[in-house]
């Protein structure tokens, strides 16, 4: 049996009771380490199941599946993913290719942001089509997910943005000389997304975000518990000047909240909002609800 | 401590170590059994867990928080929750409630229909809001639905509908006399919901749904694993004339499929389809999916 394991959010032990009986029947598990990051090192994850984790990148689980799904058909063999096998890189090629194989295949799911962005209070219903932010580079300013944001935002939906994660980056000299030498890995702030969101409605100009009134929520480290989680509302501006420590450790997303927006998710939210009294005031006179 | 623990979707052991830690360590745990329904009975979670569980309908839920949270302040209480806690329902309320009493919280994420559906094969990327369809009554069609299903559509966007299930019905009679019998719990089928979708598309006529060349994808226990998760993917005319077999027993949740639709994703998909070779000729010519 070839299993696709779920580990959830945060740490070693968000994976299910299904998940971990897998792995500990298994003969070979990988952990992919590629579009998502824990927030505790392989060695906890190892100690904690009891087994070795072959470490597979991105490149690893496409170009190298055959090896990955190697005795599959007679042996438990298990890839474990961050969040869901299903969230923001899907996993159906190499289960495709298991299936070709004719390997019995099994995927066990857990949480990812898609579905625990909830937390923030907001209707996971009214949320639109996701979208990706990559960080902005001298040359390479891409924008096109500002027309999917448009197109949350005329039909008054909500918008989860994922913010880029850069792991196994090398610098230009290195890659010129190939040397394998990779820079430390980089997460996107809030602040930088917010200032990318700007400067492409600065240069677009659909006014479909305002600094001073488009209302958002950074969410960092969902599911990790008082104390570690944080969810922090505001407008634009307010999370764009905020103080990183605002918002702490990685990881971090945004959403961009919708003008269909609820007085009750309005209410609830106000209680993560730098400032509550003009969370609500934007609310009332911008998003049109009415909290009598 | 007052936890909110997600169970997932199918049975006992879908629950994280971290929410299995937490109901082992709580003096009171309650299960809420209202929107969603597990696949295995109240008893057989409580052997598993090794706790007695208290029944909370949604009722309950709401209107007595009070004594749900007794003593939530000093010992730890947990309520469990089918999915996600901010799945379909979201239980905001009973969280705020344990903070105005200054009750520490904490929520336990698991898997939901909202993040599990990408299992068909369609990206979560691409998914809009999502719909829920109530059974239809002599006296009762509400149709609001289908704006937010023709406002994807004409994004092309899919469209996750979640289908009505209804528990503690009281016959007329019952209710009219005031005795407390309730009727089994009914689920609503994929050919009700498709002919339910069809009917309103007849009478608002927008052409977003038409029988033969709207493709959609019926999902139906997510997670159960080979044997007894099943998708099937077929035009809205090819799932309404299906027999009931074909998608087993209950949760079932359909998928619209938008007009973005990725070739891969239709390459995908096309392996759960009732006949693959016109679900791949309405993806190419309808859809204009470029398989080459």
């Amino acid at each position: 049996m070839f299993y696709v394991i779920g580990l959830g959010l945060c740490d070693e032990k968000d994976i299910t009771i299904r998940g971990l009986e897998a792995i500990k029947g298994s003969s070979r598990v990988y952990l992919e380490a590629y579009t998502s990051i824990l927030m505790v090192p392989k060695e906890r994850l190892e100690a904690f199941y009891g087994k070795e984790l072959i470490l597979a990148d991105r490149d690893m689980v496409e170009t190298e599946s055959d090896e990955i799904l190697r005795r599959a058909a007679t042996e438990d063999v298990s890839l474990l993913v961050v969040g869901d096998p299903f969230g923001a890189t899907t996993h159906t090629d190499i289960i495709l290719r298991a299936r070709a194989q004719g390997i019995p295949t099994r995927v066990i799911h857990n949480a990812s942001i898609m579905n625990a962005v909830g937390a923030c209070g907001l209707q996971l219903y009214s949320f639109g089509q996701t979208v990706s932010l990559v960080f902005f580079t001298e040359s390479w300013r891409p924008d096109s997910f500002y027309d999917r944001v448009r197109e949350n935002a005329e039909l008054g939906m909500h918008t989860l943005v994922l913010l880029d994660i850069k792991v196994k980056e090398q610098s230009e000299e290195n890659l010129v000389r190939g040397r394998k030498i990779y820079e430390p890995p980089r997460y996107m702030s809030i602040p930088t997304a917010v200032s990318q969101l700007l400067e492409v409605e600065e240069s677009r100009k659909a006014g479909i975000l305002a600094p001073d009134t488009t209302l958002a929520i950074a969410v960092s480290r969902i599911g990790g518990g008082e104390g570690n989680e944080r969810i922090v509302a505001g407008t634009l501006a307010q999370l764009c000047d905020a103080p990183r420590e605002t918002f702490g450790e990685p990881l971090h997303s945004l959403v961009i909240v919708g003008k269909r927006l609820h007085h009750l998710e309005a209410a609830y939210t106000a209680s993560y909002a730098i400032d509550g009294t003009k969370w609500k005031e934007i609310a009332q006179n911008v998003y049109g609800c009415n909290f009598d």
